[in-house]
């Protein structure tokens, strides 16, 4: 069944091979391209949007890079499989929704994923584990390098065209994601917030735009993608993030002495609640995942490597949990009891 | 230090050598008695308690039962031995207050207590484990025949006088203590009380009158302490605790069926809570500690000894808990960290 055989990939960016990976969970960078000549893909007919696909198809399979890479097309995908792909970072919600000429050119580990007539004709991204941005900027710069740039739309003065204008320039946007725990029991992630908007990035939930944040996990990226050059937005978002990772250890040093027992309570229960439970929400794991890593954080839980973090929480979502452990099950509380018997597995394991 | 002592002796009822333990905690027995040609202690002056008290010690000490228990003046105690004799329900809330004359004859293992000067001059009661009123009542009724019964004021027609006169007649409160939990969990409490009280029993919260439930523990006892025969009215207190237990059975397998895999999931929550929260309320310690052993009942985590389970639940009350752990700690967090600590420690040593 292709959902469970795309939840059990271990995905590249789940090895937190990256620096700060103790803060910075992934690295991201996206372009965006649309092809010259041709309505952009908000306006255009599914006439417009098939022959597109197809000339972005036959660019990036042109691309060697690419060419161990899966197609697939959005609409012939079950749902499951699209949750799946979304909740791996290798689609957007946009996407997921599917439609005439819609599809994804993505590899195996998820470290690239060519999205197809989503709100641009092309939207490459590049996805890494860890702060880790330099090398996704020069993966994906790689790949277009390889592809006739040519084709695309560019304006001499404004640079590359694309359907909203906060992505016309560059069409580079450069996102990492973080875990911030600390700094939001603290309740900082306000003025967080409103510091890296005067810094020109924003702050986001765990999955991208209006999405709440869950589990102290955060998203931050440029807002401009004008102006600056492709490495200048590198190095500002990267720049940022080394500063939040910072102030996020700080904050976590800060709230072992504010914290003092509560703290150490709610770090305890989570373990025990985790480790026991039989039915959990993936909003509560998320939680009681994050205060777990706190814990190992501020060593008051034995050690937990990222890598084994990052998966773990990204396996209690929805459509992973559902992929990997009940695909037939429709039942919403066989997917919270899969989800707490995977979560107890996967301790017991650590443990172990 | 006092307080201590009390509360690390093991009391008589908490090895559950009576019936029915798995429901019926402890069973009581009480009689009231008040001496004769001497006001009421509600009406008497201090120096009419003081001689009262004189009257009755005498009195309890000439019965050989009684000769190595230890007097107690609740004045000379500090606070914290106060509370803990009202935890081991050696004496009551009234009494723990103190004033002048107030004594409790109890002996080590807290089966009989005798308080002089609470509502009446001699309050006898008797507490074993389990369902065990009639040798409770034949405790009690031995010791009071060893009194010089002539001394009590006593009505031809009414019987033995009290201050209140709902105890006026044989004196004679019978009561049981039942954990509870399947009927509270099914929302049939109130039922069970109007039913009890059909029956001339009274159901109250786990520490008597005007206290609240807490952990599914409730106290039934007679109402009416005039007509019946002792014996009449142990049996009848028997007859009911018997009838509760069956219907608590009942109700256990009935939440088996319909508690599905919520109710496994709280029990196996309250485990993982309590073996490792390091902060505790003692409402919370009750109520994880009572489905913690509703889990245990129904087989779903190992089972539990009726003796293990009621001595920690009184392990975890605050005068226990401090006295046991801390006595000197006035902090109350301490308090709240202490029972956590006992509590993950018993579990422990259970599990091992």
């Amino acid at each position: 069944m292709l959902a469970a055989e795309l939840a059990s990939r271990p995905l590249e960016w789940f090895s937190a091979r990256g620096d700060l990976a103790e803060v910075v969970m992934s690295s991201r960078i996206r372009f965006a391209r649309n092809l010259k000549d041709r309505p952009f893909p908000t306006f255009a007919s599914p006439e417009d949007l098939t022959s597109a696909q197809e000339e972005v198809m036959s660019l990036l399979l042109s691309v060697e890079h690419l060419r161990d890479s899966a197609v697939y097309h959005i609409d012939q995908l079950d749902s499951l499989s699209r949750q799946v792909l979304l909740e791996n970072r290798q689609i957007s919600p946009a996407l997921a929704r599917g439609g005439p000429g819609r599809s994804v050119v993505t590899d195996s580990r998820g470290v690239v994923s060519a999205m197809v007539n989503e709100e641009d004709h092309l939207r490459l991204q590049v996805l890494l584990g860890g702060l880790n941005l330099r090398e996704a900027l020069s993966v994906a710069s790689s790949i277009l390098e390889r592809v006739d740039e040519s084709r695309f739309a560019f304006h001499r003065s404004l640079g590359f065209l694309s359907s909203c204008p906060t992505n016309v320039g560059t069409g580079l946007r450069a996102s990492v994601m973080l875990h911030l725990p600390g700094l939001q029991r603290l309740g900082r992630m306000e003025a967080v917030s409103l510091e890296c908007q005067k810094l020109g990035l924003v702050v986001r939930g765990a999955f991208g735009e209006g999405t709440p944040s869950q589990g102290a996990i955060f998203q931050i990226s440029n807002q401009v993608t004008l102006g600056p050059t492709e490495e200048e937005l590198e190095e500002k978002t990267s720049a940022v993030a080394r500063r939040l990772f910072e102030e996020e250890m700080r904050a976590r040093q800060e709230l072992l002495r504010v914290g003092g027992e509560n703290l150490e309570d709610s770090i305890f229960r989570a373990y025990g609640i985790l480790t026991n439970a039989r039915l959990l929400s993936s909003r509560e794991a998320m939680e009681l995942l994050s205060t777990l890593r706190l814990g190992s954080s501020l060593g008051m839980l034995r050690p937990m490597p990222a890598g084994f973090w990052n998966r773990l929480v990204m396996d209690v979502q929805p459509g992973r949990v559902q992929a990997l452990r009940c695909p037939d099950d429709t039942d919403p509380s066989g997917r919270r009891r899969a989800r707490a018997a995977l979560v107890r597995e996967r301790l017991a394991e650590m443990a172990a």
